[in-house]
């Protein structure tokens, strides 16, 4: 089967074709073209998924199609940016149509919860890898950067921590448990719901935002270097679901929740004035501490004093090897 | 390291993020800024290129980042539109400074060649595989399709063919040579020159256009399907580099030019009322054949007796096994 005939055959669907306003042109040609309205930009983000780097090898492709999708449009709610539409480039070992079968259908179910239409990719032979680039609008002007907290700032987030690092002694199978605690850590880690609606509430309000991919005290470390301020994190205050609580003692459940990846919640800076207003609407918003002047990301117990850091986040050829 | 020390380090030099008009924020946030003047559409292709399948394994890092954008901007070209930027997602098995300078050094290179800025992308650890998503503006309207094609236009290619084919057995090493006929066509595999000017010079005069990637029969027959009309390929119209013909016989020469890959010239198909503007600017342009009724791509002799072609294309998870 040709490469042309694979792509026809498992992604061409309607569910994955429609969606995002914008698509002037999708799949078979060079290239798709979008359209921009005037008085909007383009958001772009770019994220390579590696089999046995992360994710198993055998996972199943269902929830790995959905998962992809899910947390690269994370990117997209970071900066506050409407979904438009995304490309795909999948590398295979092999064309396994029960395989492809299952993937399109978890990448095309998450593509019509995001409202974003698959316009292009790419599709070779070779060690199982897939790079998904994804496409948003937003008004000129009002992009969530990393760089603009200041001083007095609240420090929030989107929901509760630590769902997706404690999901993964179960993913690996390290961990057996059936039970709906489990299954409420199993859905966080393979389907994270991208906070689109919050991220596009926050414009012109959040001072700095990002997605927490490699564990909140990484990824504040971000926000606290582009923007030349000191964060002040109060472990107290981190928000731990039930089930979080329910499956690990409290030491490893904040561990997850302040080192572990793949939450996909929102971290972001907002002046205090706006709290009330963003609470209002997102009640699961969470303030967990605040901007000061200085650098560096820094632990407080709820006495105020400074904690040592557990390990640090997800790091790719870092000490901890992905 | 970690990985964004990594990218800071190689990609964030200042020949790969320059170039490019429209870019509105580029490496560093979650997602990059792109701005589309009104009147403008954004062209987006992705490319994959994988070791072992796409290039050797020991492949000359600089060559191999100076061919791998080449070959997705040409996608722009294909479809006369300006580059404007691009991300690079880049899995490695490890961090090698001295292969990541020279591959950084190769990209930068041809960015600075096409005028593209690298905006953002993502290092990951895993078996070397580069993914590139390319991003090109043009004005609504005049992208060119492979849909287009009449009856009665002309098929043209946008210079000689075979080249990239005929490098493959230097490339692979299974030939030696160091003349100049040799350094010319791997000249032509490593940095082949995706033909920006002749595609925004094609808009509103090609009917049909497309980038020759995987052979001239295997293109054209995209253009055939596309726009419901047959091409007819002239084979002794085919032109053929002088270094092509001194270093191989005739009958191998012509069969690079009909079925083999990585050529990334243009081919069109365009009313012949245009063709002498169009040869005025590019003498290298040239007929191959023309537009009929019908369906498919049909190689003919110099009497315009039908010949049978040889063997298809490059194909993934195809016969050829690639």
């Amino acid at each position: 089967m040709g490469e042309f005939e694979l792509i026809r055959r498992f992604f061409a669907s309607a569910a994955c074709a429609a969606g995002g306003e914008g698509v002037a042109l999708g799949i078979g040609d060079d290239c798709a073209l979008l359209h921009v309205p005037p008085g909007e930009q383009l958001a772009i983000s770019t994220d390579t998924l590696v089999a046995g780097v992360h994710f198993p090898l055998d996972a199943d492709p269902f929830l790995l199609g959905q998962r992809a999708l899910a947390v690269s449009v994370s990117d997209l709610a970071a900066m506050g940016a409407t979904p438009v539409a995304f490309t795909l480039a999948l590398t295979l070992p092999d064309a396994r149509a029960d395989w492809l079968d299952g993937f399109a259908r978890g990448l095309c179910a998450m593509a019509q919860d995001c409202r974003i239409a698959l316009v292009g990719g790419d599709t070779t032979r070779g060690p199982l890898c897939l790079t998904l680039t994804v496409f948003g609008r937003l008004p000129v002007g009002l992009a969530l950067r990393r760089s603009g907290a200041r001083p007095g700032d609240l420090l929030c987030v989107g929901g509760s921590l630590g769902d997706g690092a404690g999901a993964l002694p179960l993913v690996l199978g390290e961990r057996q448990d059936t039970g709906p605690e489990a299954q409420y850590l199993l859905q966080r880690y393979w389907a994270p719901q991208p906070q689109l609606a919050l991220g596009e509430a926050l414009r012109g309000r959040a001072t700095a935002a990002l997605d927490i991919s490699d564990g909140l005290l990484a990824d504040c470390g971000h926000i606290a270097r582009a923007s030349g301020v000191a964060l002040m994190v109060e472990s107290a205050r981190l928000p731990l679901s039930d089930a979080l609580q329910a499956l690990f003692p409290r030491d490893f459940a904040l561990n997850c929740a302040l080192a572990g990846g793949d939450d996909y919640r929102l971290a972001f800076t907002l002046p205090a004035a706006e709290l009330a207003a963003v609470q209002a609407d997102w009640p699961d918003v969470a303030v967990i501490g605040r901007v000061e002047a200085g650098q560096g990301v820094h632990l407080l117990d709820v006495a105020g004093a400074e904690l040592q850091p557990p390990a640090l986040g997800y790091q790719h050829f870092g000490s901890q090897g992905d």
